[in-house]
């Protein structure tokens, strides 16, 4: 890996700029940003060493798409038409479906992984990029059966090197799952903060009242709104399953409340301890 | 203080037991628990010294209530009718109005200092005890215009003691607010986590793709079911006005997605960001 190209150089691809460089200690990465902002501040923390350009992408070994997935579904053909014959190409986008189409019948989708790190934080921007954010994390390999067999065992190299667990699945299955272990959340949590919020604008002090166990569940409302409203718009038919479920869920709560059941809001919340034993390892 | 008392030796009780006997390394200090396994854990983890009984609280110098917020209001008379002239009693409920009025015209109202301590975690039991889960939290007190001056003095020594920030409020702001601030945020994890778990029941290898974000929006719903089940019937109509408006956000969240209203999905996510500078040194 002599020549990587990141585009987008935020939290994502910074973070994986920062582990390609101390693996590739010899490799010249290059950044690309729809912010000159963020190519410079990139530049200043040392996770890029030089801007590039979409035209130079044939000269990389190596290109990561970390944009938001709309922007990933709608550029990546034009990068499988400008590479070079041996240039692996990734992506990092929370939905799988749209981006395997946008290529599946380009003459290069042999060069193309189709990937999602299960990784990140509520941060984002060239700032918030960290070493090691990908060590022991989860990456979901899509349709790897229609990248190259030599690129896709350089890009499982790289994977290992950094620590990921791989697993395997369809795109249309991890879409759905996705909506349920991952874009529900963020929802969840963006509606909490805006519920607290409008409530209590006029009223500071209130604020104090607030502990680590409102910080945990509000903290991904801290997201980037463009990163999630790209994801949302992507992976719209499941979300909107999921969030009908969740709402459901809530009024059969409220239900429960009303009808002053509380054996049975002690039942739902004693099923629900059993998330214990499913979460074991990951927080 | 010579002589502690602890009701309820679990997380709450037995973490503040912790801090005490390190403040006052003299006390003796005895537990009280429903729980005949609690007791015998807590004296093994020695934080406590000796089980106690309800009639000898009348050699107390400080009781402490640890106990489920019903169990609080049911028993705060018995204990305030058996106390000595100079005890003082304090309880740690997430609730306070119907703790407050279970008391209000006793005789012996003035020994009691109604407290809520923002602090916690989602372990319970003895063993889930930690030092210094006090230090740099909130602490709310409630009506300390009823308590004998000498015994809030007292009071008020020990939770700066303990590194805490001392709010007053009244019984009934603080339970319309902390519905906001902590309680509402229980049920969107615990129903969090019942839509991922009824869905994704059959397919365990689904819980490989969850991440810190999942963990942290969800972590509540590890939380204990007797405490939350008590707290949610004590405070049932100020939860009940939070549930209806976290569930109209959400149908709202809903409805512009199905309208492919992803400027309006944008702008949600992005008027709530500002919840990064509220939560500002919480997390």
């Amino acid at each position: 890996m002599k020549h990587i190209t990141i585009i987008g150089v935020g939290l994502i691809g910074g973070s994986l700029a920062l582990d390609l460089r101390t693996l590739f200690p010899e490799a010249h990465v290059k950044g690309i940003d729809a912010s000159q902002e963020h190519i410079e501040q990139a530049m200043q923390l040392q996770v890029i060493d030089a801007q590039g350009t979409l035209k130079d992408v044939h000269l990389a070994d190596l290109v990561i798409l970390a944009v938001p997935v709309d922007v990933t579904a709608r550029i990546l053909p034009e990068i499988l038409d400008a590479i070079g014959d041996h240039t692996i190409v990734m992506d990092m986008g929370s939905t799988k479906e749209a981006i395997c189409n946008s290529v599946t019948n380009h003459p290069n989708r042999r060069n193309f992984i189709a990937c999602h790190p299960i990784a990140g934080t509520e941060f984002s921007g060239p700032n918030a990029a960290i070493k090691n954010l990908y060590r022991d994390k989860t990456n979901i390999i899509c349709e790897v059966e229609k990248t190259a067999f030599k690129l896709q065992e350089q890009a499982l190299d790289i994977f290992r090197n950094l620590g990921m667990r791989i697993r395997y699945m369809d795109p249309v299955s991890h879409d759905k799952h996705i909506a349920y272990m991952s874009h529900l959340s963020h929802i969840s949590s963006f509606m909490l903060g805006k519920t607290v919020i409008d409530k209590e604008k006029n009223e500071k002090d209130i604020f104090d009242m607030a502990g680590s166990g409102f910080a945990s569940t509000v903290r991904l409302a801290k997201s980037n709104p463009i990163t999630w409203t790209s994801i949302f718009k992507q992976n719209k038919e499941n979300i909107l399953e999921t969030l009908d479920e969740y709402i459901a869920n809530l009024e059969g709560f409220k239900s429960l409340m009303e009808a002053d059941d509380f054996k049975g809001v002690f039942k739902e919340m004693e099923n629900t301890n059993h998330i214990k034993q499913i979460l074991k390892g990951i927080d």
